[in-house]
């Protein structure tokens, strides 16, 4: 009988040409060979996808004819429209996203994953987020622009009035370094459930349900809280301190796969310095302390900040409430997922580990029970 | 870098519990060292659930007072409702189990998981599948009686008449069977998704969009609908033959970890004589000649019938018409994937596997590429 691998730490579950994390070297490759630092400042997340989902980035036809197809896609479905109105507008946005995905993904039976469904899939997601977040703010829902990229139009469904162009970027450029990320949790998920000849929608339901969780997408809002709670530069080093203490850990520090700087961190610390000054210098002095403090209690450990730490403060400054954080993480994701489901299909083989039993043998004799 | 374990066969990816399949010698254990051969006679599924949750069977009063909590459990959320009736009829009876499960889980913030959750998502199940049927007929929904237990209030719901004692047995009978089986690929799934600190709904919605595919739950779906192609035991030898000389897989066949006669075939085999005589007729010609069949074929391989072959006949004859396959699968598992996160929680712990990158590596120049 094999080992048993708490985590499937260091376990090889998948080959992929999507994105590959060379934690080692404090890389992330995306799919072509792209690094992403050299991706960022060039690409929209609409390229990004088409990449993740194409293996090249498209020429300007391809562009314009993705951008089309996205347009045509942004609309709720009849069942996922009942679904969302059915939703009290006080419910986690994360169980809204997961309930909604699922009734626009429903189908009359089963088919095989395609590209136009993640096309379609990953269009809906900001219609869906800014619909959540209108609904618990009371107001109107707003429909999609035809004229707005993908970024922009989450904004605009979000408030209701042009999205600031710097916003806008913050957003996009957000989108775009999250897009994918080896084979993270919720995307394993995704890849479990495509194992089984399930279709696109139950893989991006299953993954959604993954991401929620406070040790994976749920950390950007995990670590803006903890911003929060520090409230200023000059708290920071009492604060942290103190937790430290009270054995709690820091959110927003720590990685599975990197031993060095997450180049999305770097990327989005230099980026809050512009978007949200003032939340950037808590992070910064947050930062500095919170490495201090970790690297003198635990020298052998790789304690560096991860993207989640750095993502709260950008997406805060692009006008995103700390809510929806999640969500938008999804909203980034899923091209991701669906990029990684559609490259399963080749090669489908059924994702079925073994468990190894800790409970008692049975008896040599059989139980003596009697039927009530 | 370690090996790639294609569909990780063979890595041990939790220590559980809950149930073991011990495919060497066909056996299944449930919680406590239970065999499942000698569970099957004496207990209902509520007591099943019971032991899968607490490693014990209960008393007559905790009994009492579990199917109390389920009677109270039945009714659906007024989002779980409103995402039911805004579905189409016709929709795939699994992804609007997905659906409204996904709703009826939706809360105001994350939860770590409890019992009581397990106890009211498994309670809740038959009503989604009840009205799921009753809609696709164009029939009114039937609401949950209180004085039935829970196969029984099944088909019920169903039907909207008093059940036939047999018919209630034979169901009860296959939910006790299918309730788990160790570290299987929707249980795995709702694992996943647990270990990112997840709610239990996102569990369980994460593993109805795995148990959905044909090479999971949907086998008993597929398996009846080649039973139903063949269509008569004078026929199986004609159409296995020449389904194979066509390359075509024959469903309810071979199994990831058994290596002898799955123990629950078995007992699905002998109820299917009296559940369904006519078509035990054709499954059991079926049987023998497709042992023959892959046996000549392949006769390394342990070709041994599966579970869901026996079970697609004992589901025909205990009245369930064959889309809602699925849907019963899941009502079943259900308990056994709350019970398996329930577990996960003592020592919760990020499944986060490798890949291994088979794409391009990055050029030693950044790409040359312009914004647009």
């Amino acid at each position: 009988m094999a080992e048993f691998s708490p985590g499937l730490e260091g376990v090889v579950a998948a080959e992929t040409a999507v994105s590959e994390v060379d934690g080692a070297n404090g890389r992330l490759i995306y799919r072509g060979g792209y690094l992403i630092e050299d991706l960022v400042p060039v690409v929209s997340y609409e390229e990004a996808a088409y990449l993740l989902w194409h293996g090249e980035l498209p020429n300007e036809g391809a562009l314009d004819a993705l951008r089309e197809q996205m347009a045509g896609a942004r609309q709720l479905s009849k069942p996922a429209r009942g679904a969302l109105l059915a939703m009290d507008p006080v419910t986690d946005p994360m169980d809204i996203l997961r309930t909604v995905v699922s009734a626009q993904g429903a189908s009359k039976s089963l088919t095989k994953p395609t590209l136009e469904e993640a096309v379609a899939l990953t269009a809906v997601f900001p219609t869906i987020v800014g619909a959540t977040l209108r609904r618990r703010q009371g107001k109107e829902i707003v429909e999609p622009r035809h004229d707005l990229g993908h970024a922009a139009n989450l904004l605009w469904m979000m408030n209701g009035e042009e999205p600031a162009p710097d916003n806008v970027h913050w957003l996009d450029t957000y989108l775009v370094l999250l897009a994918d990320h080896g084979l993270n949790a919720s995307t394993f998920a995704a890849r479990v459930v495509a194992s089984t000849g399930s279709d696109l929608a139950s893989c991006v339901v299953g993954a959604i349900a993954a991401l929620k969780g406070p040790a994976h997408g749920g950390a950007t809002l995990a670590a803006r809280n903890m911003l929060d709670k520090i409230g200023s530069a000059g708290n920071a080093e009492k604060w942290l301190t103190e937790a430290h203490a009270r054995h709690e850990r820091f959110s927003g520090f720590g990685h599975r796969v990197y031993r060095t700087y997450d180049p999305r961190a770097k990327i989005l610390r230099e980026m809050a310095r512009t978007a949200a000054p003032e939340l950037h210098k808590t992070a910064a002095r947050t930062e500095e302390v919170a490495l201090q403090i970790l690297h003198e209690a635990h020298p052998d450990r790789p304690n560096a900040t991860n993207v989640d730490f750095w993502a709260s403060v950008v997406l805060t400054g692009a006008g995103i409430p700390k809510e929806l954080f999640t969500t938008i993480f999804a909203t980034s994701r899923v091209s991701g997922w669906t990029a990684h489901v559609l490259e399963s299909l080749s090669d489908l083989r059924l994702i079925r580990p073994a468990s190894r039993w800790i409970g008692p043998q049975p008896g040599k004799k059989p139980l003596q029970l009697t039927k009530r």
